[in-house]
């Protein structure tokens, strides 16, 4: 299976993240790559490619222009205007407060685009984004030309990321880019399956009203996971694309077997559903040692879900969302990949 | 005037504030609170009361009942979860997000209850939070016995305390509080001016859709002052409280001239509505030479705003809200205090 990844990631590294009321260093680390380049190169896959220049096309048809322009220039302006960290919102646009607008001064408009206050905007941190939905763009169109399958190494990750709004380490939202362009190559119908342990709200906020993408998440219950306030069961899709997003919130401590069948009943959805590429936005922070996650599966169910998802006879793209046991990420998912290609080998 | 005033209101001393991107000293500080004091005794003020224990019955009239809850637990549960720091919330309940109730895990609470990422709980912010509000509640109680005027030196301020929501160095909306006194004790119709250079969002909240109490607040524009999504004079009120709020919304670098053509309309909506007592929530941060804040007035300013208070006939209770040019502070508060009382020793 053909990697794409860029080794600008590594330009988005804020010094620290509010976490528990204190700062701390990121969890959202450069490590976490090498983790997984390392056991890439360690079990024989091809070496990756690097993506080139981010075509903004597909960029577009995903997120706000205003919000792009926002993420593009934050860090200068706010740069200018003699703030001394990087950018962090400190006020949010809050239950309801009625003007409910892009504001002008810089901190404003942080406060605005922002839906948390866990992620900071640094010098370099749009060029660490692009790279990486860059990546999610080449992994997209190896698909659509045919390549059958393709592993976008994206950080920083996607799918907090909403229409306008960043956080929880998101920028521009990967795997909705990588939907975008398989559209673009010509592709009707499209899933995306979310296995991370917190809800995929920015993809959901993105295909909401869009009958034509099948957005499923797996995640922790809002009543305890980041990002809390989406992800229940109730929310379904609106419009046209009512019945086209599901979303199955699990208990803390949750292993394979319960899991397991929330993963089978996506599949079947999946199958339903009759898509031409199926996308997975694939966290392994499921894993029972992750350091902020609380479910508990272990190394070998990642094998278990590739070959799930190699079952599934559709052209697939991975794209890497979050994962925090750094010594583990790369183990984890590979463990995916492997058993996707296993499975896909045995047909 | 008698003023009254809790040194409990020292328990609230957070380490740092997010501000910029960084964490700094908070702005909101004790010291400002000990300039005032410093400057009352100078002036021959008669010394402070102290407010005795906060009865919690207006503190119920205005706040919702979970998030009282909230406040007054919020920093011991963190604390048995295990996060390291004090209360800060580190997510929202953000632009569209479905899922908007309550969730059960402490920080995913903080994050439904915050309004900002710039306030924490501390193990010790409910005393001095309640302390505040006790001083609020004795000036109103003070003002309902016949006393004529009041000021209740409160800190931390009040006015950006929602109905269930804390921000913006806030915690309990101190002015409605007042306000909710004099009702209980018979009051049937109140005003309450916000003379701060931020927005009275909380105040607002609370009695938006209460037409027996006018809140009217001159502040920085939401495109550049916090908190950015509240504050445009289209904010009017709803249902019976449609037309009982209105907002005076002002650029940047405001001085005397523009302010206080915005204050004496204030004033003739005052005597239009003729309320039985008036609430000033008196904030100091327009002051040319404040830190955080970007109006001009002077400091001679001050005495013909309290003049011009005084010369409104009604009962009045004075809160203390912002004002962060430490060394500043007291003189501008008590020449709004010493305007007032002369206004009124001349009648």
């Amino acid at each position: 299976m053909q990697t794409y990844f860029s080794a600008d990631h590594a330009l988005h590294a804020p010094s620290f993240e509010l976490h528990g009321g204190a700062m701390v260093e990121p969890f959202e680390r450069s490590s976490r790559i090498d983790s997984v380049l390392e056991r890439l190169a360690s079990r024989g896959f091809e070496a990756p490619r690097a993506p080139g220049e981010l075509d903004m096309a597909p960029v577009r048809v995903v997120h706000d222009a205003g919000y792009l322009h926002f993420l593009e220039t934050a860090w200068e302006e706010w740069n200018r205007a003699g703030l001394s960290g990087d950018v962090i919102a400190n006020a949010n646009c809050a239950r309801r407060m009625p003007a409910v607008r892009e504001p002008r001064r810089i901190d404003a408009r942080a406060a605005y685009y922002a839906l948390a206050a866990d992620t900071a905007i640094t010098r370099t941190t749009w060029r660490a984004a692009s790279s990486s939905a860059a990546s999610a763009v080449a992994a997209a169109r190896h698909v659509a030309a045919g390549g059958g399958s393709a592993f976008a190494l994206c950080r920083p990750p996607g799918h907090h990321a909403a229409i306008d709004m960043f956080g929880g380490y998101c920028f521009l939202n990967n795997a909705a880019i990588a939907a975008a362009t398989l559209q673009l190559a010509g592709a009707n119908r499209l899933a995306i399956i979310d296995v991370d342990f917190h809800h995929g709200n920015g993809t959901q906020d993105i295909f909401y009203a869009c009958g034509d993408t099948l957005t499923l998440s797996i995640h922790g219950h809002p009543d305890f996971a980041y990002p809390y306030f989406s992800g229940l069961a109730a929310e379904t899709g609106v419009g046209s694309g009512e019945g086209a997003n599901a979303n199955y919130p699990l208990s803390a401590g949750t292993t394979w077997s319960t899991w397991s069948r929330a993963f089978e009943s996506c599949l079947q959805r999946v199958r339903a559903f009759g898509p031409d590429a199926l996308i997975v936005a694939l966290g392994v922070d499921t894993f029972e040692d992750d350091p902020i996650s609380s479910f508990a599966l272990r190394s070998s169910d990642y094998l278990r879900i590739g070959e799930q998802l190699g079952g599934v006879a559709v052209p697939t793209v991975f794209c890497m969302e979050g994962g925090y046991a750094v010594d583990s990420v790369g183990l984890n998912v590979v463990n995916v990949l492997e058993g996707f290609l296993s499975e896909r080998a045995a047909r």
